[in-house]
């Protein structure tokens, strides 16, 4: 079982009922899922997608792809149509894509408190943290193997990040506990340390009908619900394995949503071109997406595209990188044209550091993962190194810089109020509009402000010890933890959750694959 | 005069013909400005920019603008057909509109070496560096008022970086040299230190003609060419002061460009909001462009923004925030429809340290510049602290990721090598990229490397001393000034050039306004 004191606190007697009043005045704000008044930028044309869209049947029909250690997927391939030959499937040209149409373009996904369920699809953008990193680093301790303590601590951040929808799944690796038994944990971790949605574990089948059971319990009964969004990779180049469809299957059964997604790195697992790159996302994409509705019709599917460039002199991943862009954009063109929620993009960076290289490489990759009409965008904040490492202090940095995105996505005004006449015929040539009656009715809201950088004069900067934004980061990530307050679960609900877990638990050797 | 030592260098005798031939060969490449293969991100409905524009005719007609100490702008006005009213100037709906046809909407901007003259408007993108900045910062020296010997560094930087096109104006103030003297100065370090575009002296009209002076000069007589793009600011809102239309008067007259550009914080010196401010911009700029044409029928323009927001909290202005893209964004709209070059954004920051902060704003900013339409980008690197301070390390970070506008600018290409449905053949299913020959063939024009970043293993990287991006950039900078070998100069020219900045320098007192 995770350590989280919380559980502790809200048992501890002794006269706390007005220390905890006081704290519960701490705001933990969450902002609506982003809903686009804009448009979106579209850098291929109707004709490079018409020939990509070709080019993808043509891999499907004459390379096809390999379904590996699963029979039952080959069964239902051959029922459906395609050409078996060993583990490989062809499929012949607009099968899958028909065989795509019966997945919904739009998901909600519950959260156990309803003010947080989201709307995935359609102009909607639901932002999760960053997924997967086996190591941590903040500034006090460095770069160290992840622990569950620093699991809890950022799902933690998560539920006090106000631009964050999505309290996501994998948020560092947990590798103090068995592999066979950290997503129980980490499960728990989600469901109690917060009420935003999360996602599932992948790792195994039996894995994701743990998840499934958990969130039977949770919800007191699924109904039917889609409660949880999960990652399915697909191994690229076009290959499938059984451990990742085998928990595709559980989720679909069982109508939770995943994402189906390519895992790119392109030069190494898919070719060196944008073109060609998205041409295998899409044939992938493709296969992935008909195998779930072949599983059942109507299972709740993402589009993915994880897709960077390569450094050809290191061979390292790069990110933020005009190529990534590319793809990144085209493939959004393309997930529409297919009618599906869309995949990609998050706070992306190589660096080693929370840095301006890290910086500039996320700010790039945030921008296009808005503009390029994603829905769910996975590793939306406290990506590091490549995705090696959660960053406590990116986590803050870049949860703060998704406000922005929430601000622009808004568009433009062109309300009466919004053409402030008055205010021009008021001030006049030379005046200034800090003190008008415009001003003053709207300054609140006009302006999208960062919680976290600085803005203070020169002066007061210096006077207080020059801090950079890694140092204003550490600070607020201290603050948020301090201020973080369990949100309510019925004890019964918990207790249920935490003898499934020990159950389990008990019933298992420590595995460490 | 300039401390530049690299004339002496080159009158230095004795057998450094071998030891000049090698350094020679240190490569001063320039890129092409940015041929746009990409649309413009449109952020205004058809229906937002009527309004706007019909709001713009409103404020022009009924508000007016105010040309100050100008009696000679203001009989052109009156023999145009405006109202005149003390300083005031009413322009009749469409009168302004119309004054600006005559404005062309391409600019060829000659430089003294050809391969570097460059085109301004259409699609294309042309990139210049900081201009203003009375202090500098590096890591070594901090924040300290800059010198001329900061300035020409800094042109000495501007011309070693590949995806700078133009070695721009003020690139930092020379502090340490009288202001009626240091325009002189900072011409001629353009001049001589660089071979790339510039910009003039707009402080005054004396100055901007010692600017078309000195251009007659290097250029052996310009006979109508357009060598200099200088930056005539309006006095926001509404106001054209003497100083700055009398140097765009000189250079209207003389065929030289200027950005006619409205200097806004938003809420202070235009409404709060994103449609209030964007029709003054508007206004302003109908104004300014139809003066323009006013002086001399045909005169090169380009219609600016340098728009923000403010913090309504400390009063400080903000950078590469949600509305200033929304504002960026708009104007690149309006000024397509009046047919002019258009200028915008930059490395914009308010951070006080090149940190993560200035990469998140100014990654906004720079990738807004880009996807607006933005046709001529000052303070393209440079910019920190809210443009009080010219940076040496942010120059370098930001001109490195110029590099990436250029290549996400080339669009997708679809052609049948792009396409590589070779390569998806020839690899398949299970199999990697790296060695096909379809990799072999495109790798190292496939992807944009960066020349500064780190992409190294995290080992290599602790081992070399755990460097951020400020060290790389330091490292980067000293490089870059060791590197630097003076272009070519004609010897006549030259000397004749510092005969007019001696002489202009010896028939003045001293002044420090």
């Amino acid at each position: 079982m995770s350590d989280t004191d919380s559980p502790r606190r809200r048992t501890r007697g002794g006269g706390g009922a007005a220390r905890r009043a006081e704290r519960t005045a701490v705001s933990v704000e969450t902002a609506k899922y982003i809903e686009r008044n804009i448009p979106n930028f579209e850098v291929l044309t109707e004709e490079a997608l018409q020939i990509i869209e070709a080019n993808a049947e043509t891999v499907l029909a004459e390379i096809g792809v390999n379904f590996v250690d699963n029979p039952y997927a080959l069964d239902l391939w051959r029922e459906a149509g395609a050409e078996i030959d060993g583990e490989r499937v062809r499929i012949p040209r607009g099968l899958a894509r028909e065989l795509c149409k019966t997945a919904p373009s739009t998901i909600t996904q519950h959260a156990r408190n309803p003010e947080r369920s989201v709307e995935i699809g359609g102009k909607n953008l639901v932002i999760a943290p960053v997924y997967g990193p086996p190591f941590v680093r903040d500034a006090e301790g460095g770069r160290r193997y992840a622990t569950m303590a620093d699991f809890n601590k950022f799902v933690k951040l998560g539920y006090m990040s106000k631009w964050l929808h999505h309290s996501g799944g994998t948020v560092c690796e947990p590798t103090d506990v068995p592999v066979n038994k950290r997503h129980l944990d980490m499960l728990y971790a989600h469901m109690s340390l917060s009420d935003k949605p999360f996602m599932g574990s992948v790792t195994e089948p039996s894995r994701a009908q743990d998840s499934v059971d958990m969130c039977e319990i949770l919800f007191g009964g699924l109904d039917g619900r889609t409660v949880m969004t999960s990652l399915i990779n697909i191994n690229s180049p076009m290959t499938f394995d059984s451990i990742m469809m085998g928990a595709l299957e559980v989720y679909a059964r069982a109508n939770q949503a995943c994402i189906i997604s390519p895992f790119i790195v392109g030069g190494a697992m898919a070719p060196v071109s944008v073109a060609g790159t998205l041409t295998q996302v899409l044939a992938e994409v493709l296969a992935g997406v008909a195998y779930s509705q072949l599983v059942r019709k109507g299972a709740p599917v993402i589009m993915g595209a994880f897709v960077t460039s390569i450094d050809m002199n290191s061979g390292a991943p790069t990110f933020g990188t005009p190529e990534a862009s590319h793809i990144t954009y085209g493939a959004g063109q393309l997930a529409r044209r297919l009618g599906l929620p869309y995949r990609s993009a998050g706070s992306f960076c190589g660096s080693k550091l929370p840095d301006a290289q890290a910086a500039y490489e996320t700010a790039n990759s945030l921008n296009m993962g808005l503009l390029s009409g994603v829905n769910f965008m996975l590793h939306g904040c406290g990506w590091l190194e490549g995705g090696l490492v959660s960053s406590f202090e990116k986590f803050v940095m870049d949860a703060d810089q998704l406000g922005a995105l929430h601000h622009f996505a808004k568009g433009v005004s062109i309300d009466e109020n919004a053409q402030a006449m008055g205010a021009l015929r008021e001030v006049g040539p030379g005046g200034h509009f800090l003190g008008c009656e415009h001003t003053q009715n709207n300054f609140k809201t006009a302006f999208w402000r960062s919680d976290l950088f600085d803005y203070k004069p020169f002066e007061t900067w210096a006077d207080e010890g020059e801090r950079d934004t890694v140092a204003l980061a550490t600070a607020r990530v201290e603050k948020q933890l301090n201020d973080y307050q369990q949100p309510h679960l019925d004890p019964a609900i918990d207790e249920a959750l935490r003898a499934y877990v020990r159950e389990k638990k008990d019933s298992m050797q420590d595995s460490f694959i």
